[in-house]
C-alpha cells in the first residue's frame, strides 16, 4: 500500500513518514523542504496534489495551521488551509484512487468541554467538542469535511484526535504523559494501525490518541482537589523520580484524555510514557526542554564536559 | 550570561537552545512559532531584533536559508536573509551590548575543495573554501560580514562550520558520522563550549564541527579506491554491525571533515557517533530514516505490535 503523508516536514508528519517507511512505500508533501518531503509546495496547488497522489492507495493528512499561529495569521488562513485545502485534497485523493484516509486531529477541539468546573474533565470520543478559538473550529470543520468526503467517495476515514506532542519543560511534560500528552512515535504507531486495520468504506471512525493514563474516572474530583495525593497512589514511580530530582508535583490536574477506544479497536498501546520523557531529558534530546532555569537537579555542564552527566541513581 | 538564539525553531537552533537552557538564561527567535521561540518574526524586523537582544551578552546565529531552498527561492533571498540580515543582526547586537557571537556555518562552503580528484579530500579550517552555489556563497559572505563586525565592534566571534545533521537513511547516516556528519546534540555542545571559552574581542575563530573520525590523512587514497577495506581496518565494530543487519558498506568515501582543531582549542568531543544512529533507528526516532524500502533487516511491524522489536543481538 502506497501512502502520501501531508505535513511530512513537521514533527508528527515526519514521525508518521518514518514509521510507515519501515513497511512500505511512502511519500511526503510539505511546504518546507526536508528529508521526508519528496513533494514541496502548497496544499492549494491542485496540480501538485494530483502528481503527489498518483498511484497512492492511502492518504495521511497531518498538514495544518496549529495553535501557535492563532492571532499571528488572519483567521481566514485557518479556514483556507485547515478546511478548504482539506476538501480539495480529499477530492483529489478520491479521484486518484485513494481508498483510505487518516486525519490527524486534536484533542484541543474539546475546548471548554475538557475542563468542567470543580473536577478534572474525563474526555473521550463521546465528549461533545466545545471549540473556543479559530484553530479548534477549523479542525472540527475539517472533521466534518472528512465525513462528507467519506460518504461521497466511499473513503474509509479514521480521525485521530491527538494530545500535546511538542517539546515542553520536562517536569510538566512528564506529568502530561499521564493525562494529556503523547509521544510522536506513539502517534505515528496509531496512524500505522489505523491504516493496517481500516474501518468500513464510506464511514468515519474517531479515536482519542493520548498517553496511557493510570487514572480512573472516579479520580476526577480528587485530581482537581489534590493531584499530588492521587499521583502518590496511582503513579508512585513518577513521584519517586520527581523527589529524586527535587521537582514539585502538580497541585491540580484539570483533565484526562482517555485513549481506551484506540486501545480496544486499533490495538494501539502507547509505549513512551513519563519515564521516556526523563530519559530524553538525560540524553539531551531536543524533544524535551529542561525544567525552568535555574534547574537545581541538572548539574551545570563544565566547559570540559559538553553534556551533563546522567540522572541520579534513584531516578534512573 | 544571557543568550539569544536565532533560528530557535529549527533542528540546530532548538538543540542549541535546549543545551544552553541547562546552564543559564536563553531566548529564541524564529519566524516559525515553537516552544523554543520566545520571539516570533523576521530577521529584517529591526524593532523586533532590538527587543529580543535587550540585556543579552551573547548571540548564537543559526537562522539561515539552507541547501534545500536552492532553486526553490530566488537567489536574492539568500543574499537578503543569509547576508544582509546577518549584518543588521550584528549591528543591533553590538548596540545592545552583546560581546560574543557564535555563528552556525557549514562545511558545504568548502564546495569543490572537499573532493579533489582521485582521492578522498581531507578538509580542515586551512582548506580554502570553493563555493559552488548561492547557499555556499551566502554562508561564506556571512562569515566575511562577521569578520567586519568583530573588528568594527570588538565582538568575540566564533564560526562553527558544521557537517550534515538532518535525517537520512540510517545506513548512509551511520557511515557519514565517521567522516562528514554530526549529531545535533554535539553541534549544540560545540556552541556551548564556544560561548564558555571565547576567543579575543575583535577576532574571529573558525572550527570544523563534524563527527569523530577514525580515519587518518594517509587513508585518503584508499578511502577513494576501496572504502570498505579501510572501514574493516579503522571501524571494525561498524563493519560487524552492518553485517548483522545485512547492510552493504560504501565502495567509496570522498571526503573527511577533520574536527581536530575544535577538539584541541574548545575541548569539544563529539559523543554521538555511528552507534547512536543505529540506536536512534531502533528507537523509531524521527532523527533517522529507515534504510531504503524494502528494508530486509527491519522486521515489518504487525498490526498488534505498533513498533518493531529491537536490533539483532550482534548489532546491539
Amino acid at each position: 500500500m502506497s501512502v502520501l503523508v501531508t505535513g511530512a516536514s513537521g514533527r508528527v508528519g515526519r514521525a508518521v513518514w518514518v514509521r510507515l517507511a519501515r513497511t512500505g512505500p511512502v511519500a511526503g508533501l510539505d511546504r518546507a523542504p526536508s528529508s521526508t518531503a519528496q513533494w514541496v509546495g502548497e496544499l492549494d496547488d491542485e496540480a501538485l496534489l494530483e502528481r503527489a497522489l498518483a498511484g497512492r492507495q492511502a492518504l495521511v493528512h497531518t498538514a495544518a495551521l496549529h495553535a501557535p499561529q492563532v492571532g499571528r495569521v488572519p483567521d481566514a488562513e485557518f479556514e483556507r488551509i485547515n478546511v478548504a485545502a482539506t476538501r480539495r485534497l480529499l477530492r483529489c485523493a478520491a479521484a486518484a484512487g485513494v481508498r483510505q484516509v487518516v486525519y490527524t486531529s486534536t484533542t484541543a477541539l474539546y475546548g471548554a468541554a475538557s475542563t468542567p468546573p470543580g473536577r478534572a474533565g474525563w474526555v473521550d470520543e463521546d465528549t461533545p467538542p466545545a471549540p473556543r478559538d479559530v484553530y479548534h473550529r477549523s479542525k472540527l470543520a475539517a472533521e466534518a469535511v472528512l465525513a462528507e468526503a467519506a460518504s461521497a467517495h466511499g473513503l474509509a476515514v479514521t480521525v485521530l484526535r491527538m494530545s500535546r506532542c511538542f517539546p515542553e519543560p520536562a517536569s510538566a511534560m512528564a506529568v502530561y504523559r499521564l493525562h494529556r500528552g503523547v509521544d510522536a512515535r506513539d502517534v505515528a504507531a496509531a496512524h500505522a494501525l489505523a491504516l493496517a486495520r481500516p474501518g468500513p468504506p464510506g464511514q468515519v471512525r474517531c479515536f482519542v490518541v493520548s498517553g496511557a493514563t493510570p487514572f480512573l474516572p472516579e479520580d476526577a474530583p480528587a485530581l482537581w482537589q489534590d493531584a499530588a495525593a492521587v499521583l502518590r497512589q496511582r503513579a508512585p514511580d513518577l513521584v519517586a523520580a520527581f523527589a529524586a530530582r527535587g521537582w514539585a508535583l502538580p497541585a491540580r490536574i484539570d483533565r484526562v484524555y482517555d485513549p481506551a477506544r484506540a486501545r480496544a479497536v486499533l490495538g494501539w498501546a502507547p509505549r513512551h510514557g513519563w519515564d521516556a520523557v526523563l530519559r530524553a531529558l538525560d540524553a539531551c534530546s531536543s524533544e524535551v526542554l529542561p525544567p525552568a532555569w535555574p534547574a537545581p537537579s541538572i548539574p551545570p555542564a563544565s566547559a570540559a564536559e559538553p553534556e551533563p552527566p546522567g540522572p541520579p541513581a534513584a531516578a534512573a
